[in-house]
């Protein structure tokens, strides 16, 4: 590892070390021992920091505990992976994860009626209302990912043998959700092009009916895939699952977060995001925001009551099973939470940065994009089976040699043996780091003899 | 804020800067800028370790982005509350989630088969065996919380209607989990002493079966409940589910973690353990282990198919919903594991520990034990409506004199306003806080002129 990252890490654990030491001691403060402790701690960590500014030392935490290896993918590498770029942590959300790490840091001041998204201090009730505000729905809740959200709504909706639609690109998770509730799911088919239509939407539903009899319970409409991130025609399916007077469940996973999403101007009566995915949270973290008519629904409080105590659960949801997502996840999605609405106005600057990329990777003769193009996410699927792959044939670490060559060059994310198909994301990277990307693949189809067009 | 711990988090933070130039920066490193503004940060820094070192300085950072307040419960605090003991980090959990925080983390070396607790760097899969053998169980699999263990129980035995068995001292979050299937729960009484025993348990079953003419699709036990703490017999219990046919679940919210817990050996077919509550973890975070013969049902793994793509979702399993608990709660877990299985072996210096603080407790006349006793928990719920609830009657402030004075003293945990009937834990605190809680009560009993047996 990179001596100063190293270097800083150790800062950090030698603050925890200091913390932890207030923590033992009484409210009095620290005794004897507990001060000399800190002054020897103190004193090395000046040194510390000299060596973070001179990269100077010798590395001396070589894990956490006994065998949890340091991570250094964000500090050392531009990170490419196609699902980590847009959920990296800020660094408001990393103070926060420091100052609220332990378990129930979120109850401190729980009053009545004792519920998360009902706590004041911190403001846990504000978040929630902006977070309906900012997708364009009247209520939301915090989820313990993505996939918990769409458990609640195939729960609340989907009984035994009812038919759920989704796409033939949906998530495997909303499959799960579905297959959870003991329900059955039809897949829209995406077009040639790898798109779903509103016409395809309103022909699969049609052919449920007729076939078998029933009216889909739900659609489920991911906006951009997970494979190709292609844009979907989300506010066409809202209007024909409104035709039809069908929930529309619309699968944010890749745009809550990253673009401005507006959950009533597309007309979904569910909207899904992911927070480890792309609000810069902590996983496992998410949202489920619903209109007023289905929040009543899926938000339905408890009803059970105990047959010996006659104890009723107040307020408490069902669906999301009282509490949902205390400490570290939530806080780290509170603190990134201005940062994400402002990185939302961005978009366009995402959209420009990995199409510059993808210019330069097109240029190496033989690549090509499998995502639709000109592109409209900076998640993107390549194929570089005539270009990288080629060398694989020859190469000693065959496809190795790939993430092999971007990991020499500081650059992390690509799958390693993978040189055919393969997908990469540029989120949030400042153009610099495209730059530096571009001239990476450049300078790698050429140590190979790859053919370059300038 | 005290002024130490003030400069402790405001280093911690700077240090976040720090690690942030390096983020931002390219692999090559940090450049003129970067390099200027880590000098700068550095040069700050040291004078900040200075102040933790004397305490001298005044605070700069008032929070986190624009309004998350800086918590210092924990380390400015004796913390007495009775769900937030047992969950604090340690220095370990805390360093791992500094490392650990971003989104996916935990998948930087996923490989096939694609799943979280088949992970092998970091060692997921390793710390999935250890956790699993440390609960005498088959197999286990890290949920976001208990309440997501039960869910995943009862959504796998309960269909709509079926009768499920809780007690009058269960938690609600069963009660939600038997709700969210569509189930029907019955409560064992407590018997006047505020225990649920196994006569009373064979008891309901056998009411259940005459009245309703249905046998119960599970019964589900907390080891000690939430309210008193008590004990509960759980082997007694286990045997009577046995010889009915009825898989038992053991709630171990309030044991695993802290004492040593034996699934074969109570003979549970599943056991529940909450990582927020009771595993020194982030929330949410917690596990659900399982024998063999019923991991089979519970961690079934999918087998829905697309009926457009015939996709399939390989060994992902439905429950889980696929991956179920990355990142920082995770990391915790495991980072605070080799700990937790330490400290479970001195379960009965918590004991004593509590044992002694009620002893001083009870001095104060008039205050009396709600929980069993003697002890068998550190969690424990006292009544001093006789004793410091008097002294509201007249006080300016009325009930909240109580936990002012703790306050004032360095105690934090005690419900505002509560005089009466109140719950607290010494879980995990020194012998020195235990003493210094035990004095403080005598000093604001003093004060107020309560009576004390010397």
């Amino acid at each position: 590892m990179d001596l100063r990252i190293q270097k800083t890490y150790e800062a950090l654990f030698a603050l925890e070390d200091i913390r932890e030491i207030f923590r033992e001691s009484l409210p009095t403060g620290p005794d004897a021992d507990g001060e000399k402790e800190i002054k020897r701690i103190a004193e090395e960590l000046k040194k510390t920091i000299s060596d973070i500014e001179s990269g100077t030392g010798q590395p001396k935490v070589r894990a956490i505990g006994n065998s949890l290896p340091i991570r250094d993918r964000e500090e050392a590498y531009i990170n490419i992976q196609p699902i980590q770029a847009a959920g990296r942590l800020t660094a408001d959300a990393r103070k926060a994860i420091i100052s609220y790490g332990d378990g129930y840091s979120a109850c401190d001041q729980c009053r009545k009626p004792f519920r998360l998204d009902k706590i004041e201090k911190p403001c846990i009730a504000g978040f929630h209302r902006e977070l309906a505000e900012f997708l364009g729905m009247d209520e939301a809740r915090v989820v313990p990912g993505a996939r918990r959200g769409f458990q609640a709504v195939t729960s609340t909706l989907i009984e035994k043998g009812d038919i759920a639609i989704a796409t033939s690109l949906s998530h495997y998770t909303e499959f799960l959700a579905v297959e959870n509730s003991h329900g059955q799911i039809r897949e829209i088919p995406a077009d040639k092009n790898n798109i779903i239509t509103a016409d395809s939407a309103a022909e699969k539903i049609e052919e449920v009916i007729r076939k078998e009899g029933k009216t889909p319970k739900l659609l489920m409409i991911d906006h951009f895939d997970y494979t190709y991130a292609n844009e979907h025609d989300v506010y066409g399916i809202a209007k024909v699952a409104k035709q039809y007077d069908i929930p529309l469940l619309y699968n944010g996973a890749y745009s809550v977060g990253v673009m401005p999403v507006d959950g009533r101007k597309i007309g979904a009566d569910f909207v899904v995001g992911s927070g480890h995915k792309s609000m810069a949270s902590a996983a496992p973290s998410g949202v489920l925001a619903a209109t007023s008519e289905w929040a009543e629904e899926v938000f339905r409080t408890t009803q059970i009551t105990g047959d010996v105590t006659n104890r009723r659960f107040g307020i408490k949801e069902v669906e999301m099973l009282g509490c949902t997502l205390m400490g570290a996840p939530l806080f780290t999605m509170m603190a990134s939470f201005p940062h994400v609405v402002e990185r939302t106005k961005h978009w366009d600057d995402e959209i420009t940065k990995i199409s510059f990329l993808l210019d330069r990777m097109l240029a190496i003769k033989g690549t090509t994009v499998l995502s639709e193009y000109p592109r409209k996410h900076a998640l993107t699927k390549v194929d570089t089976t005539d270009s990288f792959d080629t060398v694989s044939k020859t190469h000693k670490k065959r496809g190795f040699y790939f993430s092999s060559e971007m990991s020499k060059r500081g650059i992390a994310g690509v799958f390693p043996g993978a040189t055919k198909q393969w997908k990469l994301s540029t989120y949030g990277l400042s153009w610099e780091k495209v730059r530096y990307l571009a001239d990476s693949f450049d300078e790698i189809a050429e140590k190979y003899n790859l053919e370059v067009a300038k």
